[in-house]
């Protein structure tokens, strides 16, 4: 289920959630449910668009305490109700190449191209989690470690896990 | 079935072929098959690995009279038996952005990135058949023109069609 990972081009997040795979991939399915989680705080994510099958788009906006603005325009690659979500930012949306696949810049401020493969495994009563970004190249990986992937991922991550809890209540 | 087409973007190539969708989804999905046609005269194909499904690896080995080589190492995305191939070159094997997705360049001889899609619909006995190439930009699609798209892939269709004639003899 989960992929083979390099250790040189890979970065990963691995967590035990406490809820059924069910409602964490509801958690990354659902527009209204991205929103609350998406963007480490105090960013948040006023827009998510979701068209939830191969070739189709995730786009979310990601918003800064400033104003700032950032964005995923992303490909869906697969899509495997409650197991295993894959998107890239290699394509666009219906397969194109897309334009954010230039190479790996020292001096860029953007992040590296990579494909993210998000898998939920039924773990007793809860979930193991699992979310791994899959580099061009060993300076994307690194590059994309020292833009801080593990505290970023990391505390959006702590987000969807209060928030998936907070579903639970409902 | 057959993808929006851009004109700015996107290359094709459409045949009617008479032999039914099986038999050229065969050619396009059997190693040993494609070997025999993928690549125009007097170049062969003497290597072809395939891995049919999303996230596997589609990949040609392409030899000139002069011993040149060239190649694709593609992944393929959409697989729908009879029906709908799609592959890309931005991804590789295990939908891992590609170091061949780097932007276009006017002095580059490589072919730009592209995405493929190819439809075989049922028309009567045969197969209206549609090969799709999506760039990621106006100057990759203009390249990839320049470079003898339809005059390569012209050829290398009319190589499937008297192939896949020959099949149905056996």
């Amino acid at each position: 289920m989960t992929d083979k990972i390099d250790p040189k081009l890979d970065l990963f997040i691995e967590r035990t959630v406490s809820a059924p795979p069910e409602r964490v991939w509801a958690a990354w399915t659902k527009p209204e449910h991205v929103k609350r989680w998406f963007t480490p705080a105090p960013w948040t994510t006023p827009e998510c668009e979701i068209d939830l099958r191969p070739g189709g788009q995730f786009r979310t906006v990601m918003r800064g305490p400033e104003g700032e603005q950032s964005g995923v325009n992303a490909c869906y690659l697969e899509v495997v109700e409650n197991q295993r979500l894959v998107w890239t930012l290699a394509l666009e949306p219906g397969f194109r190449p897309s334009p954010a696949t230039a190479p790996t810049h020292e001096e860029s401020q953007e992040v590296p191209v990579f494909t993210a493969v998000i898998t939920f495994e039924k773990h007793g009563t809860g979930t193991r989690y699992h979310a791994l970004a899959k580099h061009r190249d060993e300076a994307g990986c690194k590059r994309h470690a020292e833009m801080g992937f593990h505290e970023g991922w990391g505390a959006a991550t702590d987000q969807l896990v209060a928030f998936v809890a907070e579903l639970a209540q409902r």
